[in-house]
Parts: structure tokens; C-alpha cells; sequence
């Protein structure tokens, strides 16, 4: 495939295009947003062109939504354009209906609070009015069922042009429960994309705020900002006030899926007490997400009563909010968990909107010393009966994974996880490699991850700076995204992945060429990457030097290298010919001074 | 061994702990540094002790030298004391000797200038005069000398103590070349350290000014700077002026071992132009390093002629400094690399003052196309010779490695180094997983440092946020210094060595129990640490606080794992016999609500 570029057909014709069409979007400083166009003109797939200096062009995935196209307006207070609306309403299985109201409570207004009192309704969503969609008449409306019968979607279709497969190796992987196309039904906003282990590692970023600090605004913000770094799905983690408007107002301007944990938002409306949590309660909270847009759910159906004990003797208990929630409310009751008891129940109402689950590891290791630990494996064996049971229901599944675990116990739990499992998607939390650095644990948790990754994680949790210290800001948010595609793209590499590598070898002709602006925009952060180099060499003509201030003009190995070149011919064949023709001639000579010793 | 406190003799006794007798340093936030004395008065190897607030303590390695000791008055321009000078001397092998003499073109002055014209004489080191020392009448004075001779030197009891295994396992493994202990004569003033794969992982921190910018009050501040953080070694890589001054000034004021590369001290004596080098400039050069005390000294005598047409396909040529100089001088003379057919006589000199040879990786891979590749692999052959030749010569003998190498091509470094260079201990750069992201380099070579620190590396040379795009400042020194800790940590777990994890559970333990100062006093970075939880929880209650704002009170799980333990039971053995017999109670009752699902 090769894109043709409206705007400058000629010279952006390079030798890492791909896609059929394309139309132009607008400039960005070095790149600009193209779109690939798949059977129908209503699908067009957006992707990354990098404009070189040399005159080709680099084609790179892209995640960050119409926000970076300037052919389009966006509005917060809008949202987005409802891109799979059409497609959706054409497969004719679902239908709109009246949808639970919305109460108070979802916000977190206490029962006892006057109504509407604490609101501020300034927050609330201004959006067009909208009515929910579900299924019709019991159809199987999710992307696994689809699949199943051997359809390939709209929705399958785009993620096959963005991964530069074919649209039928996606609907195999969906149809085998191996990858899963996150799409709520009524988050028509999103770029689909698929999370499996063939297809290029992916990366989730968790916004939300917290009891304490941060404002909708903020989690808005961090949501596109997180995008806008290669961010490929997002949770909204929020646990305090206005958890449903901040949903809201997220799910309408996203242009990536959207996780959530529904149990935050059910232990909040029963103002935090574990025990008081029902069934009906938590089953109303994912009715009421599921209506919003919810493209996939985090449950704890695994934490069961049995397993809590084997926790006792930890180093730092249940560490997994969910888990720590449900194990709570199994002592409090001594029963089994609601969540278990209930589960296909549970698989009914996500098959109804295409919710995919995200079987949440509550029992995942919090440290190093509890890694690999019965509690942990226990549950992951009940996470393989859940995903059955899901796959039953049609329900497309992926599952969480850890958490702290030291280098040599990661690739124990891909292994049994891909084993008992069916190779359903693997979605984990790093892991972090040492306890030892709370600030830097984007870094110990970066190592794990990319060592996952190559082992077959198709998804990876993004950790941020502020890990175990408090809520991360919008730079730790760009931290924790960046450090984690490159965590994913080391292990795109390390796995083979085709056409990987294109990128890489673009920047390193790049940087071997001395072309800096081209090396800057290459890269995973181009504003980062120019501000350090202008730091020590801020003027203009340094950016077509053939040194830097890192080894200064003297001591640039690779200028001395381009000057070799340059001397001994002028190709590289050329040179290669010239110098293996000397070199045969040291050879004949005799070129070795020292023999192998044999003592 | 347990550390007898002299500051608080009660309160420190914790379980983790070790040495056999300690004598009070002083208190700098949270730790102080202590002292471990082995079989003499003068041997005193320092500990940073952590004092938990639930009155234990734990011991961690320290390289931060006498710096952190407030009993001790340092003074830059004075240099430290040398405190392995009565361990040289008593050894009767070496003697004083008038040394060569400093000329002007040492640091860099110009031949043609005016002598002393240029020289900025301020800058002279102001300590005591010395004498250089070396071998006298041939004795061989090496640490590998004495350990084939079955001798435990001062030295080695100490790296023993510091390592916390017995003196005759260091003796044994630097006897069998798998270990080097890099101690120059002329160096008295290290805390000598050991680098090998059965011991601690090891992480080398790069200074060193360029003809572009930086100073020598900067480098010096760098090395203290780098070793307050955990630098076990630091290479000092100046290229522009001053570079013999800088270089004293250096090693006078470090407590770790010095490394450089005298390659590049030879080519500014030649005003940068390669093809003037000859073996007589560049062995003055060693001979001036050697005298001053350099510990280690990277030689790139693996870049022989018939490799360099190797490099012409590659996608980013030959990018290590001295690779492409000593290539340069071999194809613009034809002949083989002067330091290739010197070799022996470099052997002799580096013995006569215990010099540790780190044979450079001069065509190691500069990007992922070229890991792994046929030049590569040619110039590891040949060290594996010289290392050969080195032995013969009782020189302690490390092998640089890559480099930018994906991850699975990583152990197949590990793994051939090991082979065919007889297990000396091997010292990568990172290696790099992927070329895709400038400013941040520390972490995409972390990745591969940690991984291949697991497999066998025995030292890790760091990466700055600036690799790739400018000289490092103080910031990139620290930074670049944690990451590689982590990575050193991650991969002494992964090997589980010895008391590694002792680190890990104690400051898990201190997450579990709340106690925020303990976990930022055992955090490799406890300013950060600090600085990060302060930003949304300033007040000093929330030191205290069972959450912080990452989650809120209501979604802490440790404090809701923490409540279940309170709620079910005393002690964690209570709680466990609790919970287990209402586990039974349930399981009898019949506990699964699914059965395996057959399809």
C-alpha cells in the first residue's frame, strides 16, 4: 500500500509508506496527519506521516484522535464525531431504548445529601442528548461473534489497515478469543484498534481522579494528553466525586477505547463500605457504564473466599483495590464472592453492548516477595474458568496480569497464563522488576514490561514516576506513555514484527546522516529529544553539524565513519569492494601478529 | 556479622544487618554511614545504615566515599586520603621513581602555541606533591599476580566485606580471571570494589568534558555527584583541554576506581588528525594515565584492518570513538592497528602499575540493524585472544560490550563473550533495545542492561537522558545513575544472589506498615521519593496517613488488607489459622459455583 499524499505527491513517496489512499489533515512540525481509506469512504484510518529532510516520508501508527488533524474542529463540550455510528446501526442487532436514569449517586451524592445539592451542574456533559443502544432480540452483537461467523466488520477492517494485516488474520485472532477489539456500542467515537498477541504491543494509560485532588478538567486533559503520546486505550480510574460525569465528559472525547473498574464506582455509592456492597448494586453500575460508552470492564470475579487466606502470610497483602474490596466483602459475609456467584449473569449484560472484560488479577504480587505465590496462581487458574465461560457468552476477554515480579519469575507467568487461559490476551500491570524505587518505578516496572511483551503480552498497564507515592500529573502521565511504547516497541522488535524494525532504521539513517531535524521528529518525543540537543548547542547551523556537543567535532565516530567512507570510495559497494580488496591484500601478507595461545 | 552502633546501640540491631564491628560516622537524613572493620585498624569498610522508625536498621553498600562521613573534613583541593598507601607500601613490590615529566600538550596546549600560553594554571591540581610508583625489578604487583599466588591482599579482604562473602572466594575468582579488582599503585585513595559475575552487578558512570563545553570544577562535582547516587566506577572521557589537569583533579577526589580511555588524550596530542598517531605518542599517553593512577583503561586493540570493510553495509558504520579512530589510522596507513601489534608491550606497562585492561568493543553495533552482525562478532574473537595474552601477563582483563542490540539478540552476547573470553567479567553499554527514542536512552539501554546484567554481565556502563544528543549535566549523571541501580538491583534478584531481596522486602515491609519515611529512606532516590508524595499530600500528618493520593482512603488496599488482618485476627499467624478454617468450612460446603466447562 502506498499512501498518496494531497500535498506533496512527489517527495513523499518513501520506502516506509503503506496504506491505499490517503488525504491530507494538515502539518504538525515534521508530521502531519494522513488517513489510509479502506473499501468504504466512511472508513479512513489515520496514521502518522513523517516528513524527512531527504525527501521520503516514514508512515507511523498514530493514537491521538482527530485533535492532531486541523481539517477538524474539536470540541470538548461537543465531543467527537461518531465515526462508527453508521456502521453500527447498519448491522441492524441493535436497538436504542430509554436507558436507566441517571441518579445522584453516580456522582457520588450521598442519599442523605438534599438532591442535587453537592451538584455542580456546570459539569455535567453538554453534549448532544443521546439514548443508549443495546442488543436486539437476544442477537450476539459483539466483535467475537461477528468473528465467529466469519464476518469481517468496519471495525475489523480499520484495525487490519492500521496493523498492515489482513482483515481476515484479525477476524481468526478476534474468532479464536486470542485478540480483542474493544468497542462498546455506544462509543461510537473510537478509532478501533485490536489488543492480541500478533499484532503490535499496546499500551493503557490510567487517568481518574481520586478522593483528594484533580478535577474533571484535569482527567480530560490527561486523556488527550495521554493520546496524544501513543497511549492506545485508557482507563478512567476516578474513585471520588462526579465519577459518572467525568466518565461522560472522557468517553465523548476519547478516540481510544475506555477501561474502568465498575467496583470503584459501586463501593463509592455505598459510601465506601465493602460490606454493603450487593449484587444489584454493582449490576446497576454496569448497566449505567455499559449505557455511557464503557468499552471494557476490569471485574474481580477470581478474588474468592477460599483464596484470601492464602494472602495471610504475604509481604504486602492484596495490593489491587478491587481485590482488596471483594476479599473484604468475602470475610465480612463468609461467602462467595457476588462477583463469582454471578458471573454469567455478568456475561449477559457485557454481551449486550460489546463490553469486553478485563478479568482483573486482585491478587496480583505487591512485591517482589510475593511474586509467583499460590494466592496469585490460584486466582489466575479461576481467571481461565471465567474466560470460558465468557467465550461462552460471546463476551470478548482479556486478562490481568502482574504486578512486582523479579526478571527470572516473569516469563512463569505468561507461560501458565497463555496455558490455562487459551492464549487469551494478556493485559499486565509492568511488572517491577525491584521494589527498591518508588519515583522511578516507570523504570522498574519499563524493564518487566518489555521482557513480557516479547514473551506474548498483548497489553501493557503503563506505570507512572508517581507509582506509590500519589496521583500522576500530565508530565508523569507522558512519562509513564513514553516509557512504555518504548517498552512495547523493544518487544515489537524482539518478536519480529513485520515492518517494526522500518522504524528504527529510518531514525538510526538519520542520525548516522547527521540529519538532527529529521532524528528529532523520528522520535518518540521529538520536543524532548530537540530540547536536549539545543541545550549545549542551541544555534541553528548545529542542527546540520556533523557532530554534536556530546563527543564535540573531533571525537564524532561518526562523521570519522562517513569521512572513511568518503576517502577510501563513494558508494557503500564501492567502498566495500575497495576495502575488501585491501584487505585481502593485509590478508595475503599475513595480518596475524598474534597466534592463539594454547596454555 | 552485626554492625555494633556506637550512636544508638539499642535501637539498631535489625535483622538486617551485618559486619563484624562499626564505628559511628554520622546521621545525613534518615541513614549514616558506618563502618564494618575486617582484620586490621586500617581496614574500615563503609555502610550506609538506614534507621527504620520501628527501631531496626538495614545495611546497604555505599560508594559515596568520606564525603558523606561528617567526621571527616574533605577538601576538594586537598584530594583524600590514601588509604591504601600502607598497603602498597607494605607489599615492598613497588618503588617511587621521578615519573614522566607534565608537558603542554597533556592538557591539550597546542605545540605551535606559546608554552604555558594557553595553560590556565589556576586549574593545577594544589594537593601534595607525589612521586609516581611502579614494579619494582619486574615484580609482578597485580591483584591477579596475587591471587594465582594464593595471596589475600588487604584489597581483597575488603571487597570481601563489602560483598559479604569469604576473602578466599574473592581470591579464588579474580585468580581464574572471571573477577578484576581495578586498584592502581598509583591510586591509593579507592574504596577498592570488584567486578565480576558472582558478585554485586556493578554500574560505571561516564563524565568527562568535551572540546564544546564543560569545566573541570564540573567534572569533579559530576564524579562525587555520580558516586553519591551509586556510581561504582566512573570513566573520565575528556577530549578538549585540560585533559591531564581535569583527569588529576579527578582522581585525587575519588573514592571508586578510575577509568579512561587514553586513545583520545593521544589524538588531542595529535590536534585530532588520526592518521598522525603513532604507537610511541600513544604510549606516553598510558604511561602519563598510569602514573597519575587510572584504574582501567579501555583499549581498542580489537579493531583490526580486515574487520573495517565488515563495517561498510552496516546502517550506522563504526560509532565507538576510539573504533573509528583506530580505523581511520588503519586504512590511511594500511597496516594493521598499532595497538593490535603492540599488544604485549602494552601488557607489560599496565602490569608494572596494575592497570586493568577494559578491551574495547571499537565496532560494537550503533544501531538494531547492525546487533549481532559479522564485525561485531570478528572483534570479539580477537579479544578473546589478547584477553589471552593479558592473562599471560598478569593483567586483570575486562571485555567491553554493545551496545544497541534488540532483545533477542541480547543473549547471545552474554553467552559468546563468556565463552570465548575464558568468563572475564563482561561490561556492556546498556545495550539500547530500540533506536526509536532520543532523550530517553537511559531507559530503552536499561531494559537491555537489567537483562543482560542477569545473564552473566558483571559491570553496566550508564546512559543519559543526553546519549545521542549532548554532554550529560549533573541531572543526566543522576538520573543515568538510578536507572542503572535499578537495573544492577533487578538483575542481582534475578540471579538471586545472596541477600539482594533483604533491600526489597524491607522496604515493602515499610509500604505495607505505612511508614512513609522508611520507605522514602530505603528508596534508592529518597529525595524524589520524598518530593513526589509531598506534591499532593505536603502536610506531615500524611506522612503518617494509612493512603496517600494515588488512591484516596477509601481505595487504600494495603490499609483495607491491613483492616481484614485487624478485623480476622491478631498476627499474621492468627489471621492465616482463621482464615484457613473458614476456607475449610466453605470448601465442604461445596465452593465451586462453575464447573469446567467441557467445549
Amino acid at each position: 500500500m502506498t499512501i498518496k499524499d494531497a500535498r506533496t505527491p512527489a517527495s513523499s513517496q518513501g520506502e516506509q509508506s503503506q496504506g491505499e489512499q490517503s488525504q491530507e489533515a494538515g502539518k504538525s512540525s515534521g508530521w502531519h496527519k494522513a488517513y489510509v481509506e479502506g473499501s468504504r469512504p466512511d472508513l479512513r484510518v489515520p496514521v502518522r506521516q513523517v516528513h524527512l529532510t531527504n525527501g521520503q516520508s516514514v508512515t507511523l501508527y498514530d493514537t491521538s484522535g482527530p485533535y492532531t488533524d486541523p481539517l477538524i474542529d474539536t470540541d470538548v463540550r461537543r465531543g467527537l464525531a461518531p465515526l462508527r455510528e453508521n456502521w453500527i446501526i447498519a448491522r441492524g442487532d441493535t436497538e436504542e431504548y430509554a436507558g436507566r436514569p441517571v441518579r445522584p449517586e453516580d456522582d457520588g451524592i450521598k442519599h442523605t445529601a438534599p438532591r442535587g445539592g453537592l451538584r455542580n451542574l456546570d459539569a455535567v456533559f453538554p453534549g448532544r442528548p443521546r439514548q443508549p443502544r443495546r442488543s436486539r432480540d437476544g442477537k450476539a452483537v459483539t466483535q467475537l461473534a461477528y468473528a465467529r461467523r466469519g464476518e469481517v466488520t468496519p471495525e475489523m477492517e480499520y484495525v487490519a489497515i492500521r496493523e498492515n494485516v489482513s482483515p481476515e488474520v484479525v477476524r481468526e485472532e478476534i474468532a479464536a478469543g486470542r485478540a480483542v477489539l474493544p468497542a462498546n456500542v455506544n462509543h461510537p467515537e473510537i478509532e478501533p484498534m485490536i489488543i492480541g498477541k500478533r499484532f503490535l504491543v499496546k499500551v493503557n494509560a490510567n487517568i481518574g481522579n481520586s478522593a483528594v485532588t484533580s478535577s474533571i478538567e484535569e482527567e480530560v486533559e490527561k486523556m488527550t494528553w495521554a493520546t496524544r503520546w501513543g497511549a492506545d486505550t485508557v482507563m478512567d480510574l476516578s474513585t471520588g466525586r462526579n465519577i459518572h460525569t467525568t466518565r461522560e465528559w472522557v468517553l465523548r472525547n476519547s478516540p481510544v477505547p475506555i477501561g474502568t473498574v465498575p467496583l470503584y464506582q459501586a463501593l463509592e455509592k455505598v459510601d465506601g463500605r465493602a460490606e454493603e456492597l450487593t449484587w444489584e448494586i454493582y449490576k446497576d453500575t454496569v448497566i449505567e457504564q455499559a449505557e455511557q460508552g464503557v468499552d471494557y470492564m476490569t471485574v474481580h470475579a477470581g478474588v474468592r473466599l477460599p483464596y484470601v487466606p492464602l494472602t495471610a502470610n504475604r509481604k504486602t497483602g492484596i495490593v489491587s483495590r478491587g481485590g482488596s474490596i471483594m476479599a473484604a466483602w468475602c470475610l465480612a459475609h463468609h461467602k462467595e464472592s457476588f462477583l463469582y456467584e454471578n458471573f454469567e449473569e455478568l456475561c449477559e449484560i457485557l454481551a449486550a453492548y460489546d463490553v469486553t472484560y478485563s478479568l482483573g488479577d486482585g491478587l496480583r504480587p505487591g512485591s517482589i516477595a510475593d511474586a509467583n505465590d499460590e494466592a496469585q496462581f490460584a486466582e489466575l487458574r479461576t481467571l481461565g474458568e471465567l474466560n470460558t465461560i465468557a467465550k461462552r457468552f460471546n463476551v470478548q476477554t482479556m486478562i490481568e496480569g502482574p504486578g512486582h515480579v523479579p526478571m527470572h519469575k516473569i516469563k512463569e507467568n505468561i507461560d501458565l497464563q497463555q496455558e490455562i487461559c487459551d492464549e487469551a490476551p494478556f493485559y499486565t500491570l509492568g511488572p517491577l522488576t525491584t521494589d527498591v524505587a518508588p519515583a522511578y518505578d516507570h523504570i522498574t516496572s519499563g524493564i518487566g514490561a518489555a521482557m513480557i511483551a516479547w514473551w506474548g503480552t498483548a497489553m501493557l498497564c503503563y506505570v507512572t514516576p508517581k507509582e506509590h507515592l500519589g496521583l500522576p500529573n500530565r508530565d508523569d502521565v507522558k512519562t509513564g506513555v513514553i516509557t512504555y511504547k518504548i517498552a512495547a516497541h523493544a518487544a515489537d522488535l524482539a518478536k519480529g514484527h513485520p515492518g517494526a524494525q522500518d522504524w528504527d532504521d529510518a531514525l538510526s539513517d538519520a542520525r548516522f546522516e547527521f540529519r538532527w531535524e529529521d532524528q528529532f521528529n523520528l522520535a518518540l518525543d521529538p520536543d524532548t529529544a530537540r530540547e536536549f540537543h539545543d541545550e549545549t548547542l542551541p544555534a541553528e547551523p548545529a542542527k546540520t553539524a556533523h557532530f554534536c556537543s556530546m563527543c564535540g567535532p573531533k571525537f564524532c565516530s561518526m562523521k570519522i565513519s562517513q569521512d572513511i567512507r568518503r576517502e577510501h570510495g563513494g558508494s557503500r559497494a564501492e567502498i566495500e569492494e575497495g576495502m575488501a580488496l585491501k584487505s585481502k591484500e593485509f590478508a595475503a601478507s599475513g595480518n596475524r601478529v598474534y597466534l592463539p595461545i594454547a596454555d
